[in-house]
């Protein structure tokens, strides 16, 4: 089963919009077993986009279209469909009267252009999901389809999980279920991971129950995704339950959380389950571990707030920590003591580090120290970061955040 | 001039990595005066890069080949194109030593693999700009043309600039000078500025001098970008200065910066201008604006640090401000004057905010307090902002920011 994507839109050309869109579906097709290959961005042209379906037609099974189906005279998506069928557009009443109220249930009155999304190619449906006010579509083509779909991504994915995936499934006679899992992990290189697990991909290799993909994911870490085929659906989960916990024992103290757990996530939700408060002095990271932690909900009681040093004597003022000519992990330490004592929490957590603008002899930019305090005192932990400034800020959050689950919630 | 632009790489296809380059490559062939009707995602796969590219050939005038130029097996694309060319590949010794030069001036040996690198097809050439190993390709094709650039941005984009644009438009026989400016501004909605701006744009269609465009740009603001065109660089630059000064007079105060400028370049240029220093007290933002300010050069100083204040009393034991019940206007003013006083500097800025978590009757989610204290004492700014709790702060760190710029800067 070979589907296309095509992505329509002229603002996709000229680079005002990258097309993220379509990397989300071309991974979702991946996980289906669907193979994509070729996916085509082209413009707000009726020429040009019959012809790319037409040329999609002639080397996949489907096509998924991706934009032009709002309500202006640009949105020229259901034109070019009908064409390619060889139809005509029809309007369709009840959807016309579904738009016209999903406005006023806004309070707002719709402006008639917008019946132009009620219209649909002969011998075409609409997608069941609808979350916005753009219908999707699926278009039959002899035994061939093409769906078509908004470009907004919340309703692109809603009509691909809810309808697309499913029907193109069916369409390939795939009755099994395929499921995945992602294993989140910190601290250990793509290599020394795929090391570690070499010999289980070995025997999956061999026993075809499983398969094993890394992603490096920069500052989220690399991501192990498992991923398994099985009759249905009860099968799939007993095998992924299985295969995670293998994995999971192999990997050790590397995996920090799975599918859409963050390190934050992780680490909110550890401190809560323990009644911890935690407060934050962050020299190295500058606000960015407070900014990730509070846009969580998990951050409620839990994240008390913190102090951010930048150059002169705020730390002194603060927290009574007196400024070090060098950072150093006797800093780290007294900072996080410090921020723990002055807000009143049970846990303090800091960065400090060398960066590229005081260097140090014998230290290298990237030396970030990283303070944590708790009633029992205050440790420190070195860590060395690769990367320019901003990267080794990045870095840095995520390795304190590590350093803190590791010390305090394991 | 027509330009197809082919990215090539199954990772694309995968979604394992979003097409970014695409998009920056649109964008510079259309400010370079360039139509692209179509951009194509194709993976390592020779038979259907071959497709592609005698596709793209047959429809547009030149193509432009992103990735697999790489050193392994699965970089096929100068095989590719040397079939679509009809002659084999040569290996270019000059181009061997020098990659092997590279390797061996940061003391490692090279794999006999990057030798693959030194291969082109027969009749081409290697594009000058070099920044890394995979040197990039001018392969004429009759009285065609296909560039081939790696897929790593910095690379691809020096050779973009250096030579493939150049090239285009000097095949396309456009001899004149293309050149554009970028105002950001804050404050204004697209259909706000293009009102205040409807006058002269009809006069600018007449006269074909200039012409604007707008590009919303979420927390960045919506960008006006000024694009001129004349028969040289002096006269395009003088053209430039003339827009600049009547559109940045019509639009007045919205307007922060220009091109590379960004919110926090410009408060923080700004405040070093005048020897001042500032430090933060964040509630609603919760570390943002430090981050974003202490990611700058132009932070050292001028920015002093600040206090993030997350869920409990710690705005009381650090600064000294009562909890309020309800966080006001009053709140706004107190913190950004505390946090002045304590960490001894010039200006205190301060945000704290109505959120969804905690409704107050009359008050929306999404209303800001933004405080301001100098020695003049505080003011303070209110604001409504749209959109879902992660969106409000984000608006709510560039409006705090543009405040500050309004109040203290101009």
């Amino acid at each position: 089963m070979r589907c296309e994507i095509v992505a329509i839109g002229t603002e996709l050309l000229l680079g005002q919009i990258v097309d993220s869109n379509s990397a989300w579906m071309g991974e979702q097709l991946a996980l289906s077993g669907i193979d994509s290959y070729y996916q085509v961005k082209v413009g707000d042209n009726h020429r040009r986009i019959v012809d790319t379906l037409k040329l999609a037609l002639a080397r996949s099974d489907a096509v998924i279209c991706c934009g032009g189906l709002g309500p202006t005279q640009d949105d020229i998506t259901r034109e070019a469909i009908a064409e390619v069928m060889g139809v005509s557009l029809v309007r369709d009443d009840a959807m016309g009267a579904r738009i016209r109220h999903m406005f006023e249930s806004r309070g707002r009155s719709m402006p008639e252009n917008n019946l132009r999304q009620a219209e649909l190619p002969q011998g075409a449906r609409f997608i069941a999901e609808m979350p916005g006010t753009a219908p999707g579509l699926v278009c039959p083509v002899g035994a061939q389809v093409i769906y078509a779909v908004p470009g907004v991504p919340s309703e692109m994915r809603a009509m691909m999980m809810g309808t697309i995936l499913p029907d193109l499934r069916s369409r390939s006679g795939e009755t099994s279920v395929i499921r995945s899992r992602v294993l989140r992990t910190w601290g250990q290189s793509e290599s020394g991971l795929a090391e570690m697990l070499a010999e289980h991909m070995r025997r999956l290799d061999e026993s075809g129950r499983a398969t094993l993909a890394f992603q490096a994911s920069g500052i989220e870490g690399i991501k192990v995704r498992i991923t398994v085929k099985a009759p249905d659906e009860g099968a799939a989960r007993a095998l992924l339950e299985t295969e995670d916990r293998i994995v999971s024992d192999l990997l050790g103290k590397y995996v920090f959380g799975r599918d859409r757990e963050t390190m934050e996530s992780v680490v909110l939700l550890g401190l809560r389950q323990r009644g911890l408060t935690l407060a934050l002095a962050e020299s190295a990271t500058a606000g960015h571990i407070g900014l990730r932690l509070s846009a969580r909900d998990e951050a409620e009681g839990v994240f008390r707030g913190g102090v951010i040093l930048g150059d002169g004597d705020l730390q002194t003022r603060l927290l009574g920590v007196a400024v070090a000519k060098v950072p150093d992990a006797e800093t780290a330490a007294a900072l996080a003591a410090a921020v723990r004592r002055e807000a009143g929490v049970d846990i303090g957590l800091s960065t400090c580090a060398i960066d590229d603008r005081t260097p140090v002899p014998g230290l290298r930019p990237g030396t970030v120290f990283i303070g944590i305090a708790t009633a029992e005192g205050a440790r420190t932990e070195t860590v060395q970061l690769p990367g320019d400034r901003a990267r080794i800020r990045e870095y840095a959050v995520i390795s304190a955040l590590n350093a803190l689950r590791q010390k305090v919630l394991t």
